[in-house]
């Protein structure tokens, strides 16, 4: 292997390459993972494309050959290489941005902040389809996952909780699978809640298709977020991967039925390796559907929770997040951009607007009055009231 | 109050006194608990009786005076004093036994040790009723409490553990009531184990009289217990006073079903406050009747148990005892009589005799051979086997 010049790159050139990575190597792909601590995205595209070490991977200690401290990196390089014609080009990018589909990369605005507590498995970046800003939708989310068999009660039980849930103002994390992710989804969006659906493939084709009327209504409510880009089909081990990401966008899992050997108890054990709390619904001990429950509750401490009542408690920082009350916002304000804090300030204390006038005193398109109120009241800024929107007051 | 002369009492004195007791003052009294601190119970008998306040009554702090060091004393003599009149005799001790109704008193051979647990709480003696030796019966039982208004799924649940548990040895303790309790003892008694009733009332006329039946067959198969003496009916107060036994006497206890305000939840507490293993049955979060073990695990700790194999993993102290393989004995040799040792020197190692040929052996009559063979079963010595009994080998 040749060592690689010692190129600056610019953001846009990240982004690019961060785009690239999602294409060339799987999710928290550990030789990747290893090799992003000390070179940029771009670096390693670009040794990539020039057959190179990127300038900056960790040498070997006993030869000092740059890139063999990180074992196995030869191979993995030669894996990426293989894959490079189909990589996303400026052109595809700015196509599948046409066709809706954005590129979410580490410190974008937009960007869930707690998607970095992942450290190494952090996303290469996230694609994303959808009227919701993502990171404000997961500000005060709950993730609900279940089995795709599932049972009438499980059913019953999803739809409560994420109704309610959603009423609240929390958003709706699942998986986007059939049975009990999907359920969770509808109930949320039938609540008029925010939800948001991370998907095992790339966002041009979400798995799986018969969901395809569910997706619009996602997109059209919340956000569709893949690892994957535009054209990669779900794999086995991308579902397990893309679990880590469920489990780490929301402030809590709770796992509504799940069979012991379930995808959904794999997500369950993301949510407490990463010390997010982890909570399970009961159901009867005759039922196959809930003895993954069960076990999460009696072997991975996971919370015994009977509704959404128990969820908000165990995952709200505050008494005025646990009652649904008015509450303090979960963000200050010098962290809002200039669009949504000017539609803020246009909101009235008390007497509640309508979204047109607040566009007129804001100086914003309605369109943009619209997306930055949902965003501002998932925020726990504003608050729907009968006369359009007030600023919320905090008791 | 006059101040009774130091008489010495008797071991049989202090016995029918205590019987008396039962009579007189309810379980756990406070006054009478702290009364028998210093006094023996012939000395307070005798001094009611003579209207007088024992000697070693615990005497005021400020003027000296004998007794006055519990708050409230003099009432409670007042209260005890006009209920004498009914207290039972020697004759009626007597009458009692051939009816088949025994008094255990703190201290006796047959005395279950784990009751002194409850400190000052302890029952003041219990009144008995079957074949099965209370303590070897209690060395190694579960309670399985719940609610009368159980469900289809409750008694199945209910049927399958006590049954699992009763044929892996173990005795199954429950308070006789209608619902979760009665299927308890049923299902025990159905796959030839070992199930103790602890009753709130007099034994003559158990309680509810709708089990008379079953109660029949726990005397059978079991014992009836009762801190109340025959004559006695079920007081409200009683019933909760009751359930501390239910969950001393057993290594720990199981709320199958149990709505919010339920009886059951107040065995389950007395466990927790007793510091035993506390369980419940998880069941669907929409059946009220679950929503007593939801709370129980939620906010008591108790553990959520699916069936009789983590009930056993949970109260048993050894491996052996968890997988119901065979096991050492849990009491030594020295701790049994000598009619049971005798028994026991009996039984052969590996090929299995009946119970006429060990009789012969031990040159003890049938019937006590086969009582001390239960016994012997139930403490870890013996088990059954096709050709009779032999001892248990350790592994």
């Amino acid at each position: 292997m040749r060592i690689g010049r010692d190129t600056d790159t610019s953001p846009g050139q990240d982004r690019l390459a961060r785009a690239a990575l999602t294409w060339l190597a799987e999710p928290a792909d550990p030789q990747l993972s290893a090799l992003l601590r000390t070179c940029s995205p771009a670096s390693i595209v670009a040794a990539l494309t020039a057959g190179t070490v990127p300038v900056g991977a960790p040498p070997s200690r006993a030869t000092g050959a740059p890139g063999a401290g990180i074992p196995g990196l030869d191979r993995a390089f030669r894996r990426w290489s293989a894959r490079l014609g189909g990589a996303p080009t400026e052109a595809t990018l700015d196509a599948w941005q046409r066709a809706g589909i954005e590129l979410l990369c580490p410190g974008d605005p937009g960007w869930p902040g707690q998607l970095d507590l992942l450290g190494d498995a952090r996303p290469w970046a996230l694609w994303v389809r959808g009227r919701a800003d993502l990171r404000f939708a997961c500000l005060r989310s709950v993730s609900i996952v279940g089995t795709r068999a599932a049972t009438a009660y499980g059913i019953h039980v999803c739809t409560e909780m994420a109704a309610a849930l959603a009423e609240r103002g929390w958003a709706v994390v699942s998986g986007g699978a059939f049975g009990i992710d999907g359920c969770a989804h509808r109930s949320a969006i039938a609540a008029e809640g925010i939800t948001v659906a991370v998907l095992p493939s790339g966002l041009d084709e979400p798995y799986p298709r018969g969901h395809d009327g569910l997706f619009q209504a996602i997109a059209a409510h919340g956000a569709l977020v893949s690892e994957w880009p535009p054209g990669k089909p779900p794999t086995r081990p991308g579902f397990l991967v893309r679990n880590r990401v469920i489990a780490a966008l929301s402030r809590g899992t709770v796992l509504v039925e799940a069979a012991l050997r379930s995808g959904a108890l794999n997500t369950a054990r993301h949510a407490r390796d990463q010390d997010r709390p982890l909570m399970a619904v009961p159901g009867p001990v005759t039922s196959e559907t809930s003895a993954g429950c069960h076990l999460a509750i009696r072997e991975w401490g996971a919370e015994c929770v009977t509704g959404a009542r128990d969820v908000i408690a165990s995952v709200s920082f505050g008494a005025g997040e646990e009652t649904g009350l008015p509450l303090g916002p979960v963000l200050a304000r010098d962290e809002l951009g200039p669009e949504i804090r000017s539609v803020l300030e246009a909101v009235p204390a008390r007497a509640g607007w309508g979204p047109a006038r607040i566009a007129v005193a804001a100086g914003v398109d309605f369109d943009s009055v619209m997306r930055c109120l949902g965003q501002l009241a998932a925020a726990g800024f504003v608050e729907r009231c009968e006369r359009g929107w007030r600023l919320r007051s905090p008791r």
